[in-house]
This record gives C-alpha cells, sequence and structure tokens, in this order.
C-alpha cells in the first residue's frame, strides 16, 4: 500500500531532509510537496522522480494519510486544523502544539506507545531535546532523573538554511579578509560562541534553554524532573553537542548506565571512532543515531552522572525522528 | 628602578604576549628573552627596541629579579631550582608546582595577598580556571561555593602556537576544498567541537577538567568545593568561554550577584555588548578583563546560580595574570 503524504515546508534544510529520510526509510508513499507561493514550480529530486512544489492552502491535505510539517510555528497553527479535519495524521516539527495535553510528543526509541494516543496532531520534539534525551533515556530506565544539568554546543543548521549560509559567508569574509555581517545570527558565529538561542523568558532563560525540562518531563513522562539548560551555537555545521550531568534517584554506576546506553536502540556508546572513546559532531552527521562517551562519576553528587553526546540536528534532531514516527505509525 | 627580568619560553605565544604585558602595564624593565637553542637569535621587537633571543642554561639566571615562565612542566622543573637559587621569584605558567603546598597560585584580584608567602616560586593557575575563578569569586565572597558544574568552550590558543596554526591551516583547507589533516589536534577542529583537553585520569576526568577543582580550591581558599567539569575545544581562536552552575551556602540572589560581579576588579557585567547582555569570546579577545552574562536561577537548585563568561586565554588565562601578579610584587 503507497500512503499519500505532504511534507508542508519542503524546501527548508529539514523538509528537504524529511523527503532523504523517506527514501531512506523505504516508506512506500506518493508524496506532495507544499511551501510558500514564492517557491511554487521548483523541482525537488525524490525517489528517482521529482516533486514540484505546490503552495500549501488549505486545501492542500484533503485526501492525505499523513503531513510532515517543516514550517514555522504560525504556519503549524495556521494549516492545523485543515489537516486534521482532512483526516490525515499531522507530525509536526514546530513547538505549536509540543505541550499540548491532547498532544503526544514523541522520540520513537524513548516513547512510541504515546504516538498511537494522538487526535490527528503528533509533535516532534525540540532537536538539542531529542538528542539529550536518547543519551540519557537508558539511564532514565534504570533510575528516575531527579536533575539534570546541561550545556549545548548547537550545529548553525539549527537556524534553518539562513543558518547554514550565514556560516559559510563568514568563512568566505574571513578568508577573504573582508568585514564579517552577521545576516542571521545576532553577533559572529565564525570563530565565535553565541549564548543565546530563542527568545528570553521572565527567568532568564532563553525559550530553547526551557525546551530541555519542558518536553523532556513530559518525553521521559517525569513531570518533576528540574533541568538547568545554557543553550550555545558554535561555528559547527549540522550535528549538536550536549553535555549533562543527570543526577538519578538511586546511584546508577558507570559501567551499569554504559551498558544500558550500549543496548539502547538509536544510542551507540563511543568506544574507539579512529581510536577516540568520544564522538565529535563531525562524526555523528549525516546519520540518524545519537552517540554518547565521556561517561563518568559526577564529582559533585554521589547518585550522578556526567556523559556527552552529539546527534545529527537535521537527522535525528529533526527530520529523521518525523519519519521514525511515521513509520511507527504505518508499521503497528 | 629598573627591574631585570628573564622571560623563559619567550617565542611561544604566551611569551610573546608576556612582552606585550610587561609594555601595556608599563612595568619598567631589562628584559632577557630565552627559549630553547634553536631559537637562538631570533629578534622580537619590545618597547620600542628588540629582544634577541639567548639560550635558556642553568646559568641564564644570574642577577634576574623576577623571572616569567611561559614553558612545559618539564623545562620548568629543570629550571626551577636554578631560578630560585639565583635569588629571582619565578612566576610559572606551567602546571608543574600550582598544587605543591608551599607554592602560592594566585590571582591576583582574588587571592593576591598569597602571593606575599612564595619560598621563590609563585604559581599562575590554568586558564580556564583562572577565567571561571574570575567570574564567580564575588559570588564565592557573598557565600562559600560548595559545589560547581562547568562546561567550558576553549579556543585553540589554549594549545599554543601551534593550535592556532592548526585551525587556521584546516580552515584555508576546508575553504580550498582540501583534506582536511590535523596537526595538533586529535580530530578535525574547523566545523568541530572536541570534547577531550589533557590527558586521562583514572576518575575518566581529563588532567583539565580535574584542574578547575583542584586549583579553583586553592584560589578561593575553599578546600571542600566540589566541582565537576566537561573540557572541550571548539573553533575559536583565543578567548574562552564557561558555562558554570554555582551552589553556594546560602542563597544569593540574581541581583545580589549582578551587583557583586559588576563591582569586582578585572571584571565586567555585560549589560549592553552592541545591545547583547552577554559575551561572546570575540568581545573578550585582546584584553584582560573577564566579561559575565546571563546571571540566572539554577532551575534544579534553590542555592544555585548559572552563568556565561568569556576571557582572553592568552592574556588573562596567562600572560596578563603573570605580569599581573609581578605588578602586585614590585608595587607592593
Amino acid at each position: 500500500m503507497s500512503y499519500k503524504i505532504a511534507v508542508l515546508g519542503v524546501t527548508g534544510a529539514v523538509g528537504r531532509e524529511m523527503l532523504k529520510c523517506l527514501e531512506d526509510y523505504k516508506i512506500d508513499c506518493v508524496v506532495k510537496g507544499l511551501a510558500s507561493a514564492r517557491s511554487v514550480g521548483t523541482k525537488i529530486p525524490f525517489n528517482g522522480g521529482e516533486i514540484v512544489v505546490e503552495e500549501a492552502t488549505m486545501d492542500s491535505f484533503e485526501g492525505m494519510d499523513y503531513v510532515l510539517g517543516a514550517v514555522e510555528n504560525d504556519m503549524s497553527e495556521k494549516f492545523a486544523p485543515a489537516i486534521v479535519k482532512s483526516g490525515a495524521v499531522f507530525i509536526d516539527n514546530s513547538s505549536a502544539f509540543r505541550l499540548n495535553d491532547d498532544v503526544p510528543l514523541v522520540v520513537p526509541e524513548i516513547n512510541g506507545e504515546d504516538a498511537f494516543k494522538n487526535n490527528g496532531i503528533i509533535a516532534n520534539p525540540n532537536c538539542s531535546t531529542i538528542i539529550t534525551m536518547m543519551a540519557v533515556a537508558a539511564i532514565a530506565k534504570l533510575s528516575p532523573i531527579k536533575t539534570m544539568v546541561s550545556c549545548t554546543y548547537q550545529a548553525v543548521s539549527g537556524a534553518g538554511q539562513k543558518g547554514i549560509e550565514d556560516l559559510e559567508q563568514q568563512e568566505k569574509s574571513l578568508m577573504a579578509g573582508e568585514k564579517i555581517v552577521p545576516t542571521k545570527f545576532p553577533a559572529q558565529i565564525v570563530r565565535n560562541a553565541i549564548p543565546n538561542i530563542g527568545s528570553y523568558k521572565d527567568n532568564g532563560y532563553t525559550s530553547e534553554e526551557m525546551k530541555l525540562q519542558n518536553e523532556g518531563r513530559k518525553i521521559l513522562h517525569m513531570p518533576e524532573m528540574l533541568v538547568t539548560c545554557t543553550c550555545v551555537r558554535i561555528p559547527v555545521m549540522r550535528s549538536h553537542s550536549i553535555a549533562t550531568t543527570v543526577v538519578t534517584e538511586r546511584k546508577v554506576s558507570v559501567e551499569e548506565a554504559k551498558a544500558a546506553i550500549k543496548a539502547f536502540p538509536g544510542v551507540q556508546l563511543a568506544e574507539d571512532i579512529d581510536g577516540r572513546d568520544y564522538p565529535t559532531p563531525l562524526d555523528t552527521s549525516e546519520q540518524d543515531d545519537v552517540f554518547v562517551g565521556r561517561v563518568r562519576e559526577d564529582l559533585t553528587n554521589p547518585n550522578g552522572l556526567c556523559l556527552w553526546c552529539c546527534g545529527d540536528q537535521i537527522r535525528k534532531g529533526a527530520a529523521a525522528n518525523a519519519v521514525q514516527i511515521l513509520k511507527l505509525l504505518i508499521t503497528k
């Protein structure tokens, strides 16, 4: 059976990667590529043929089985009612519906069963959150996580195609000895680090930083988990890295944690990557597994563990996770 | 009075910066530039004239008042007895003597008084440690720090001149579409992040990571302080950044902490850097102040505070701190 799938926002970095994931996961499907009016007619290769981009309208979703959303919140909010009314299931990468009680927020390896309790919308979590949760889920299953302190090292692709282009242009300007003029980021990103992703909340945290707690609680089914986070953009193309300290209810030993991480689906314990026992963002780009290394005892708390993880922000952090949710639904 | 000062390791990144700092701090001095045999005869501009590099030998230190050391541990250990015997005071940037009971470990703004209790050797702390301690010292004076969780974003200059050259060469290879071959770092550093600085200890931490606890305790006079740290190299030239969460004995409010940070010598609270309320590494390069931003409550502990700080690794993290120790000694 061939599924009818619309990709909403098909011309963006995540939308294009969703097409690649539909190919990679061998989803038997006919795809409608939707974007704003200015992209109409754009041709995108897919499955040996090509997709001709159509304008997304309220009528675009009739007859679709699934809609993969790779647009900003306002567009997701605009089209969601029409998608749900059409009877399609909307797997949405925006943050618009993630915390709604009647919308499951799903990382298939962690809480895949939640996906089936949907009312037409399933939310794909934030990219750093997916990658961090993949790294700590195995530990959380051994003992509930009480607190987590995380610092991120985030790729420019998290800011979309314009983020990628801003770094590329700045690298060229740097090499040419020309003035560097940021177009997407609030400061120079090449040879720099910017500790500000998202918008400020009243508590001094950014929206991106709060997602780790708010979305992490929902994914792990641990509503009391306390998370404090610092989100930092660095000049890396597409994999996010996160240094995390988790404190669990009971002590989990390093060996126990490593064994559980190694056994967890979609996660690889870094043991020998070109002789290194830790991943770097480049090691994990263009594929779907999250890599974990540097697992060691937290020196500030006997029940704490520290680790370092990396995962491709566009793949597992966005497009691949969405297509994995789709695959889960059609396989069951 | 003009002081006779030898700079040991004068041809390296830190050694050269020590000369600039001697100029910037207007130290009235005659400088002898010492290095290994292969650099003999190299001319380095200084104070309008130039220094001709001499080979460091056991006899190099006779008649010197101070020796600034910018060499590796083995060289510091080799020459220290001769320096002390000559009667000069050795301000050493290596880690060879930092934890010795009879060697003060000094950040002048924090524990300058310790410098006077020396027996001929004063140690300059690790670069990330200096910058982090500068950022948290104001809070520690309000209430002792019980625990600290830190993640670093470290510049390539921390690996010396060869680290700088490795990034520069990798950037060129990237732009030329050529294969990237790391010469100093254990993996590609351009467009990447490497969570491994220093050598592994038995507890899974690196030597660099343990310095923050071991040296931090000594600088702050807080021998019970527990610190857990993840040290990460990123493609930034010369300023280190550190995201830190500190838990203090009593609760320190965000406003109280900000006021104390703002009043602390050598530290600037970032309030408006081109409209931003946080520093980036580039904002803090080529100068000596440590900049602090993102001060906010730790969401995992009512007595915790989170902050982000940046400081020039070659200046305050190494050369400037050493010259500030020298200035303290000759001013008193």
